[in-house]
């Protein structure tokens, strides 16, 4: 069955329809616009893995290479800050959040948000997370929205909603501004709130905005992320990054029972760490947002053709007739981001060439104009 | 300080403004309009705890009273229902909802549902039941409304929407017709969903209905329901009716681990026998549902103040000054229900006088002509 | 089914060959030796709930009954004491223990321990608690015992043994005098450990040991305790009692997500508060104890006839033969403790009579003979 | 800090006392004998990653390597058998024990289990899962041991020991014949309870027994399983194996929301292939074993060195006198297992050579020799 974990809407399941490869294997001519989540692994990021292979070393994180990690992650997020390693997405939010809410508290973010609509549940099923998914336009939070659910503060009967989590860049492929990022900091810190953001696409935002890391975490009041990899290149690596100590307790607890402690732990740093090293991380998502963009350009204006939000980094968010959609699908896979406005979200990765978007244009216009 | 229950929205911390009796115990004279749980005991209910009270039992429900209690609860909802008393409304919620819905399960329900607001996070937290919530105009829940939330079956990356809960009366105070829930039952079972309905003052919406139970409960798809007591005069006591035990799984379990299972159940269930004997449960909803239309009824017109839901039972939602609101309020003790839109909740209970009424209908007038 | 909280071992199924009375209710000549909560309502706490049922009061535990009952808690327990009155024993113990754990903590307890033998895994499941259970030779945990399981503080590896949870008296109805439990707790705080007490039968404790609660709680290192009322005469209510707040965080929210929160609280203070009153709570438990001393009196010494546990509160742990405790059971109902060593367990309530007594001596004594 | 995953006993935090080296790293000579964990990748499973990495591929499992894995698996365990890979041993204990429970299941248990004493409480904390450990002499259930917990059915009060987990290879280095498998199921099955295999180690036991997988899981009625890659030369792999559907429920939504549900799937399920291809994993496993009992062979009868547990696998358990053990470990890095008995354990993995351990047992002869 066709599911995918960033596509939330009405009909995921259209997907079923369409033919698969016999094999499970998709033709290697196509890389398809699916997800981040269907590329391989950087050869860099392989290359990293080989090199930490060497010997041994103490398991669950002693090691020389989460080590690296650490000082690498100071330089990026400040003096202060720690990273932990862990497999998936879902792990690093689901940890992270934890560790800065009391057993009673509860979590504002929007409603498209990944953790409401994508992780099958993991936030309250494994850790008791409350959650309070504030309606928005375009993925993003705002101080205004942030309020109509930041309240009833020491009253027992309300979940105590002492964190806010937004996502960098959104699950719409919008992009906070730092600025905007410290206006929800401000008014989350001014409650007593912990701000986490979840950076499954981290590396496309610093990309698309142009800025370090900590200009649009450190130093907007970010207290805590969510740093992706996976997606970026890595094979199966994320990693927790804690800004502000202070509002963070037992994450190491938290890691070990929420089942996302590597035990050669090396491993995952090695990803992480390649990323980092000569801004492969930054470099894979620059290419794949400009993918993107050569995409929309490509399109847009097209007859037949609208979009529901702003391409701001790697995804594109199209509006089209769903028998269209279907007709490019037999194509080229993809999902369907709410069927029943005819949305569709299509996705660039670090390893889509120039060639791959001009040919799945020409598909799409192909389609279109028929 | 002062939090209660069934209020949300977004201060209700002005309660602490006022000046609360020195002793706690509230003057005599004022039967407030805060809550029916500020309610004392029906003198019947009591009369049938000390009724039951009469040498050993077995414990844990395998005694005469729960047996009775039993009986009863067949013959309103129909000969496969079962009840299973437990202590609170929260309690009953939970169990229910977890007796019909796998580890994997997600409930649909209302962003005004007192599970998602008013609950502390239990069915989160205790349980690890997601909750999809979807906002209504008047906290009702419509067929189209659950279709925004009732998809994504079978894709393991959501939460699966297995089971719906709807609030009969509301937590707005507004009713559903037998045929509204109807429509939503056959729409949720179409999708393989369970149906809930949260029953915490399900006397008033019977007497409100002027219906038995089985025709908006049983014969309207309902599989399962919590059926409150506590708010309509018992002391503590609600219970879960099975309606359609096909759908319900190890509830005796459930029920145990929820910390709902009574030592001593006979008394539990006394508390819910008084209520269907000599219709002492509807007798005593009519009557709170008497005095809340004779409230509007004396001060509907009035200048300077509006009303944000009709008044179908035993609750009045009223919109006005924040400022007047606060001088009724050193008179009478009530909840704000969303002091940014100056809407606030009057309620009336079992108890609550014709005198009352009158003398609070006063009140209001006389603080909005000041 | 004939299951009963207070019973471990090997078969309690074999209740289910005895004839149980067609109605469910028990002859009321008969009162059982079954469990403590086969008793009903001590006459004076249902006339101090009748007593609290005097107008509107603020429901949650505002009001002024639970005001009461806090000013008395202090008397008993210390100034810093503070009550807070849940449905019952189960609850009371889970909030309390997850008041004053991590998320990732654990709870050193015996194996008879009722949390884990006899509440259906209500503390894992609910609350994530993981418990270390430590073998007894009579219910009684020891510094030396504990030390076996106090260890890999700092280890993520380990779940973080930051509790310890002793009960008094004990469920094998033995009982720790004050300076065994100061020996536990200094050994328990001298590893950061909390204290807690399931004093599930803490009158019938107090009355056997003669001496005033806090001598055995506040003075002996107790931080927080489980207040049984339930078993000694009331109709369902206990109270978590925090004596050193120090240790305790968000009792009033995790009471809530326990769902354990009354609304009309004042009518489970009033309960509690009875039993302080009139020195109730420990007049009835000397009289059980009494009753449970004359019984083992009356048989000691019978041929055929043994006992496992010493008789020091209102349990009799007996050791015959099966065939020959069937045969009693068909004239008295009560529960095997451990079928596979022939061990039962009688236990003897406020209500139990002299009369009652003898009866039942002669009846095993019959029995033996035959 | 010390910590490590596999290692229970009271005093594993003397390894702080030890100089670690300055860097994290350990000297490259030093394939050290404290974990199987230490050990990196076997090239040829970093040979199978890069092999997978060839273009896009669908995500979450649907891609070809993951099929291929399948298939092996059915070859291995029987036909109606199912892979569900995974990141790591803890998730798929939880998993494959969560999808064969009910939320009131309870799994019978060694003391020494992993999932007791070295999985931080994960378990209970993430899945509610209530654990009946049992003390066994040598980490090996037996079918009279598990009677002493599986009882209570239906009862209630007793959360419902519906599952078994055994290890094999036992955490103390045991070894199950498939007849005393066989056993355990036998007893399980007749109380209606599902076989859990905790086959972290499954690799050295069949190498040690010298039989297919299939004669010791499938055959002798294990009905599901945790296949263990990381500690036997994979990278970060594990899966869990269904042998018997018809007990297994939810996996995949319960793989999801328990966090390990690895995107890019193709990678875990390449390590797993790896291990099967050419025999590699049972190479290793063999080699791993063979040097513990070479080890073993080297030592034993040195004056002042005991064990405490067979040599079966890759594990030796020795009790030697404390001051020494510290000594030989300012040499080489491992584990005490229980101080108190002056118990240390020391494992061997696929990578360690001949010259390391004559090199390591002549230490040890040394040390006890001065």
């Amino acid at each position: 069955m066709g599911s995918e974990g960033d596509v939330s809407g009405s009909d995921r399941t259209v997907l079923e329809q369409t033919t698969p490869p016999d094999d499970g294997r998709l033709d290697l001519m196509d890389r398809t616009f699916a997800s981040d989540n269907y590329a391989g692994v950087h050869p860099e990021v392989l290359a990293a893995i080989a090199d930490a292979n060497n010997g041994h070393e103490i398991s669950y994180g002693e090691d020389s290479v989460t080590e690296r990690l650490q000082a690498i992650v100071k330089r990026h997020f400040g003096n202060r800050a720690e990273a932990y390693p862990v497999f998936n997405g879902t792990g690093a939010n689901v940890v992270a959040l934890t560790s800065v809410l009391p057993r009673w508290g509860a979590v504002v973010t929007t409603t498209t948000s990944h953790m409401h609509t994508d992780e099958g549940g993991a936030p309250e099923k494994t850790a008791g997370l409350k959650l309070f998914p504030v309606p928005t336009p375009d993925g993003k939070l705002t101080p205004e929205l942030l309020e109509t659910e930041a309240f009833g503060f020491g009253d027992e009967h309300r979940a105590q909603p002492l964190a806010v989590s937004i996502a960098q860049t959104t699950e719409l492929g919008t992009l906070y501004r730092p600025e905007e990022i410290r206006a929800i900091a401000d008014a989350a810190h001014a409650h007593g709130m912990t701000v986490h953001l979840d950076g499954s696409r981290l590396w496309n935002a610093a990309a698309a905005l142009g800025v370090p890391f900590r200009e649009f975490t450190t130093d907007a009041g970010v207290d805590i992320l969510s740093l992706g990899a996976t997606k970026n290149g890595a094979l199966a690596a994320e990693a927790i990054v804690v800004i502000n100590p202070d509002n963070v307790e037992g994450i190491v607890y938290l890691r070990k029972t929420a089942m996302q402690l590597a035990s050669k732990m090396r491993f995952l740093s090695a990803q992480l760490l390649a990323l980092f090293d000569d801004g492969l991380g930054l470099r894979s998502a620059a290419h794949a947002n400009a993918m993107a963009a050569r995409l929309r350009g490509a399109i847009e204006g097209t007859p037949g053709l609208g979009f529901s939000q702003a391409t701001e980094a790697n995804a594109v968010f199209a509006v089209l007739d769903n028998a269209v959609a279907d007709r490019i699908r037999d194509r080229y896979r993809f999902y369907d981001w709410d069927r029943a406005n005819g949305q569709v979200r299509w996705m660039t990765a670090f390893d889509t060439t120039e060639a791959d978007v001009d040919a799945f244009a020409a598909a799409i216009k192909e389609e279109l104009a028929r």
